[in-house]
């Protein structure tokens, strides 16, 4: 098993910010991908749609202003059955984001992929808090020949 | 042991280009810091230095246009023992680059910093070789309070 492991830090004193954008399909919408629908509470399933596919995820926890994890119920096959969460912690000026995205199977080319991809969206969640204004599909920056 | 994996794609038909940037002290500091000295042969040892401190890489390997081994032989506590690694290939319009960087003991937050940070220097990198202009520290993109 290995995991892909992230960390920004979002300059804002609004943890309740940053918990809205992961839990809010307008806030979703505002850094992962415009094209966001579903439920976002316990046991919905949001659906996340991209031009090359997309990833629908079971919400599994949300615990205001501190942790929110999903499930990957559909997509990829590499994907499905890992989970991605997000821990929150206010660290000065910052509210700190530790990301994971834990259980795939093989280290492939697609997960080298997928890590330099999350990083760029979480650098969008940064900047969406931080500016009002993201780079969620399909305006986000590309990485490679796969988007 | 973990692992932080990344992939960018390079819109260049020259894998020269790219070794070029990975080989050379003008190349390195195109991208990854503008501070960078020593000795990039094989068996020589690269000073990568950053306003919070700095890394000291042998060079491992390195076989023209294909693979590029560091050892990283002084810096913080973490790296030290860990191995970096680029493999280059040909596909298509781009030159892709598979990174690894190898050895850490634990998953601790530090490394979930660097993954993220990574990933920003190697979007430079990309940038260097597509536009002629990368973004090494320390003018590089700053993703959280550590830098």
């Amino acid at each position: 098993m290995v995991d892909i492991l992230h960390k920004v830090g979002v300059r804002s004193s609004s943890l309740d910010d940053v918990y809205d954008a992961l839990t809010t399909i307008d806030g979703l919408s505002g850094w992962w991908t415009t094209d966001t629908k579903g439920d976002a509470a316990v046991g919905g399933v949001i659906q996340f749609r991209f031009p090359p596919g997309g990833f629908d995820m079971k919400v599994l926890e949300t615990a205001p202003a501190k942790r929110v994890v999903w499930e990957v119920v559909d997509g990829p096959e590499e994907w499905i059955g890992t989970t991605v969460s997000f821990d929150l912690q206010q660290q000065d000026d910052y509210v700190i984001v530790l990301f994971k995205h834990e259980g795939w199977k093989e280290p492939v080319e697609f997960m080298h992929h997928c890590t330099t991809k999350w990083g760029t969206y979480l650098l969008s969640l940064k900047s969406l808090i931080e500016t009002g204004e993201g780079q969620p599909s399909p305006r986000d920056v590309k990485v490679d020949s796969w988007d």
